[in-house]
């Protein structure tokens, strides 16, 4: 895959040398190219905002740069033609999913908006999609772009040392993962829960189903009802949802209010399941 | 604010010393330090995780070093308590009000977990929050910590120079943001809206608004239910629903899944709600 990036601060793009996403460029799964959307203006201050419309605070980026920069851009394999992504706060959600998607393509073109956002109209000349990372605002595009293309470039053939971790992970199967344990087996009188030590697989595989289950209904109910579940998971989640409200509240897991953190790992001495 | 952030990739939070997030650690705002987990490890080959109890894919980070790190972090500065942050894809979603709430904190820790995860045992012994930024899966809580961080950063007294943007931007209301212009008028044969051009202030807030309810609705009704609604606003909302559905279709923005971008403020010809 390639991956351009246009950018005010290409500097912010530097993470993606490291880990990962820094290993699928050196393998050449991944070809990120960052640039800086200043060598498209024409201007002695170089400026890429300009005040908006109708008045307000802020600034807003000019259509001029941004489309001398995509036009370039897209010429530079004229067989193709990219597909465009604008990270902004008013775009579609990205999820999994998107991801899965978007990990298909082989060239992607990120365009990361600083100020008030880019003008509308080179938005509907260029954009293919317009993507929002989470429901927060953030001082520009780049933070997001690393996001989609970390979250892409795990996906792509070769960059996991062991793809079963990709298949695993929580939103892949539309539940939370499991809490995860590894030794000491004790550690401040806190023992890893006795069925992960039994070597009865299916039983681990039981424990960790019912794990996910009970965290994803305490900690995101939304997900569970499109969540892919067999008879055996509604049967979890009918007991748990019976469990007396005290219960269920002392391991609803981790909520952004200042409560204390009780994640359901720490049931140490939850019955097993099977 | 105070804000620590315990990784085994230092050189990604590099990206904080840009921009406005830079800009507040220059003024004193913010004070960021960067610490290497593997500071904390006690074995020649500084390891940091083993792997899961109950077998399958991917390694986990074990206790040990995690909590010599949190205790030492913590005890740099006796008097107060931190507040720790664990961005985890099984931990709480990040909105915009959980921003503004952490904004309130003097002191934040995020640990930056990597393979598969922390051992559970050390979070329940610390996290007081555990995040999620989004549902899709990341290689760590490195870029995580970049998004909370920026999302947190721009919210200080001081960060933006124009205080009005942040209570303008999307989510800030609830609603998504209407379009954005700037110079020039005409590009490209595409025109700025008239009414923005008009000099009429209540006639501009008036479109913007709108502008924003059609958005909303088209992209995120989700967040329709939950924004506050004037009676005026339920009014285009139901004008909006009125309209045939090839018009709404047409308007109704970039979706990811390779739709071409049809954004409201291509509406050029839009009528002027006033």
């Amino acid at each position: 895959m390639r991956a351009d990036v246009v950018t005010i601060f290409p500097a912010y793009l530097e993470p993606l040398r490291l880990s990962l996403v820094g290993r699928a460029q050196e393998r050449g799964t991944l070809d990120v190219r960052t640039h800086d959307l200043r060598a498209w203006t024409s201007d002695v201050h170089r400026t890429v905002d300009d005040a908006p419309y109708g008045g307000g605070p802020g600034m807003v980026m000019r259509p001029e740069p941004w489309d001398a920069a995509l036009t370039e851009i897209a010429a530079s394999d004229p067989g193709r033609r990219p597909r465009v992504v604008v990270p902004t706060p008013a775009g579609a959600p990205f999820t999994q999913s998107h991801a899965e998607e978007l990990a298909r393509e082989p060239w992607l073109v990120f365009c990361c908006g600083r100020y008030e956002g880019i003008d509308a109209r080179v938005i509907d000349a260029w954009a293919d999609d317009e993507i929002c990372i989470g429901d927060y605002v953030l001082a520009g595009g780049e933070v997001a772009t690393l996001v989609i293309l970390e979250a892409v470039a795990r996906l792509l053939p070769g960059v996991l040392g062991n793809s079963a971790s990709a298949a695993d992970d929580s939103f892949s199967d539309g539940l939370l993962e499991a809490p995860v344990y590894t030794r000491p087996q004790v550690w401040r009188g806190a023992e890893v829960p006795a069925v992960l030590r039994s070597g009865d697989h299916a039983a681990v595989a039981r424990w960790r189903r019912t794990q996910a289950l009970r965290r994803t209904l305490a900690r995101r109910p939304d997900l569970v009802e499109h969540a892919e579940l067999s008879d055996a998971d509604r049967a979890v989640l009918e007991a748990v949802a019976a469990e007396p409200a005290e219960h269920v509240a002392a391991t609803s897991g981790s909520v952004v209010g200042g409560a204390t953190m009780v994640g359901l790992g720490s049931s140490m001495d939850s019955p097993d399941p099977a």
